[in-house]
């Protein structure tokens, strides 16, 4: 795919630049090879400007129910309004004209994107100082965007049976382990594996209940995404793992205001054998960690998507998938936003979104 | 209680001063009186500087289910961490030494705090503009802090009666519409209340689910306010409505750490026959809007906590209580700090906290 061929790291005002050839796999789009710019340690570490931030919700339905409440201070009957999502944004001065919107995964929430366990910047604040206007998330549902919970309430008052209850889970510490790449079980390792175990707490304490098969389909997520990309006119949708479809399939409904899309180890790509046509239309990035092939549940996913990327791209698009340590990258779990050279995978995603869509860096 | 005497506002950077006299109240405990000082335009609208800003978790203690999953996907049995306290902070530079703790109300998140229903900038940002390192918190088992859902699992198995399902509650807008007083029941609204009604979908899309009843007791998000206070140091612990008598309790538990305590609208205040050593340790204020003698909730709330200020002061303590409309300010709703006049109101709380902590303005 590509290779790594030189990453310096200089001082000061300096960039720290990489060079990345291209190989075979995409010789027949010519895709350029990206150059990693790094922010240097000033950008990184000066105290943060923002033009503007704030916070709001987009999307959400009001009903009606009789199972609100079982307490006497609160009435049973009313509206209440379901499926909003939660959008946190910041804005820093001179921003490029090209926003960025990031969207967790399964089990957690847009905290995801935020400080890192062991208490580095997260990702929401790097972009941001790369000149992004960043937009986070909380999925439909989860974290501050409410979930419906009068099926609960309907069960509990005894009018609807208990099998209706909602179809709610909780991933364990030990699952995770596994599905996020720490180790091939709990509580062994990958050698080199680069998640800041010391701090794996504040991982834990990040973890939701995730009640997405109790959601209407589609995820009103996706249906916000898109209301959303049509607002701030040219951005760019950042996903991860549960949510890494989302993008793709936000394009499916529209491809208005999305300039390109990044898909983070996603649980699935769109089906390599679908109408591809939407997808043809934007720059895509399909990224994975380390130590995929090890693992049952990613293998799979990687390999299909894969597929996904080499027929879009025989439909004229212009998709890539890199995997980390065919760059040279190694050791990165499936948390690799949080990961100890979180940074550094920050530094080649904000360089592939400059040159691929002609921002300055 | 006050009385407001003068309100200038100045442009450019000048401050705008009030004068509040002080009244017959409090005249036992000689509490001098607040001159408000509020930011000005350009201390409001310039670029926001931060030196440090980032998210973390309090507490939390893992617990071993077996109800975690109905899911193939997802394992049933496991561990989870619960009751850990999402705490999102920002930090100005050349900060006052006195840091500020934000604690939402009932069946909100921390997000209550943040850009209003209708756009305008938060109490969240305004007290890092006058200089306040400010703490969001979202409630254990509220927001990004996780609930514990394994009860709802436990019944959906049949491993657990139905009755065991958790107590969970939503309020309805019509509900939420006479609690937070926007008028006598919904939708008939108080003369000149100051709740952005026409932007209310900003607030019913704020609210969710409330597990409060479903936690244990004491609620894992006093311990957590405690741990938080202990490790600024100094502290104010700001609260609203359900979460009023939060800081009181917290205090309670250990007064280390905290500076003082503002309680905005608190359901409860501490009994007036109660124990009040811990609340002769530091300055308080309670706050109440308008409207309050109007309501059958509210009136009697309001009562308690005027009894139980003028205990604490004559145990010596210097604990103050004030009725916005006492002082001129008029319309307020439950929601004030979302109301047409909430930075008015923030400037009145930070030269309350400047006035009584010996801050600089």
């Amino acid at each position: 795919m590509y290779k790594l061929t030189k990453h310096a790291k200089l001082s000061g005002l300096a960039f720290a630049l990489s060079v990345l050839t291209l190989s075979a796999a995409h010789a027949q789009t010519a895709i350029p090879a990206i150059r990693p710019v790094a922010l240097d340690q000033k950008a990184l570490t000066s105290p943060l400007v923002l033009e503007k931030q704030g916070s709001f919700f987009i999307g959400g339905r009001d009903i009606q129910s009789d199972t609100l409440s079982t307490l006497p201070a609160y009435a049973p009957s009313g509206t209440i309004t379901v499926d909003q999502m939660y959008t946190h944004f910041q804005i820093p001065p001179s921003s490029k004209d090209i926003a960025l919107v990031l969207i967790h995964g399964c089990c957690l929430t847009g905290k995801t994107w935020e400080t890192t366990p062991d208490g580095r910047m997260g990702w929401d604040e790097y972009f941001v100082r790369r000149g992004y206007p960043t937009f986070v998330i909380d999925q439909s549902g989860r974290g501050r965007s409410a979930v419906n919970a009068t099926a609960m309430n309907a069960a509990k008052m005894g009018k609807e049976p208990v099998d209706k209850l909602p179809v709610v889970f909780a991933a364990s510490h030990e699952s995770a382990w596994t599905i996020f790449r720490f180790g091939p079980e709990f509580p062994k390792t990958y050698d080199g594996m680069q998640f800041p175990l010391a701090a794996q707490n504040g991982l834990w304490q990040q973890m939701v209940p995730d009640w997405l098969n109790a959601m209407p389909n589609p995820n009103p997520t996706i249906p916000a995404l898109s209301e959303l990309s049509k607002k701030l006119k040219k951005t760019v949708l950042m996903s991860h793992s549960q949510s890494g479809i989302y993008p793709f399939q936000t394009a499916a409904l529209s491809t208005e205001g999305i300039a390109a899309l990044v898909s983070i180890e996603p649980g699935a790509c769109p089906a390599a054998d679908g109408d591809l046509t939407p997808y043809t239309k934007m720059p895509i990035m399909v990224l994975f960690g380390d130590y995929v092939e090890l693992s049952p549940r990613w293998a799979p996913r990687l390999k299909a998507c894969k597929e996904f990327v080499q027929k879009t791209n025989a439909a004229g698009g212009h998709a890539e998938l890199l995997l980390l340590p065919e760059v040279g990258i190694k050791g990165n779990s499936h948390m690799l936003m949080q990961d100890i050279n979180s940074i550094q995978i920050a530094d080649l995603m904000g360089s592939w979104m400059e040159q691929r869509l002609g921002l300055t860096q």
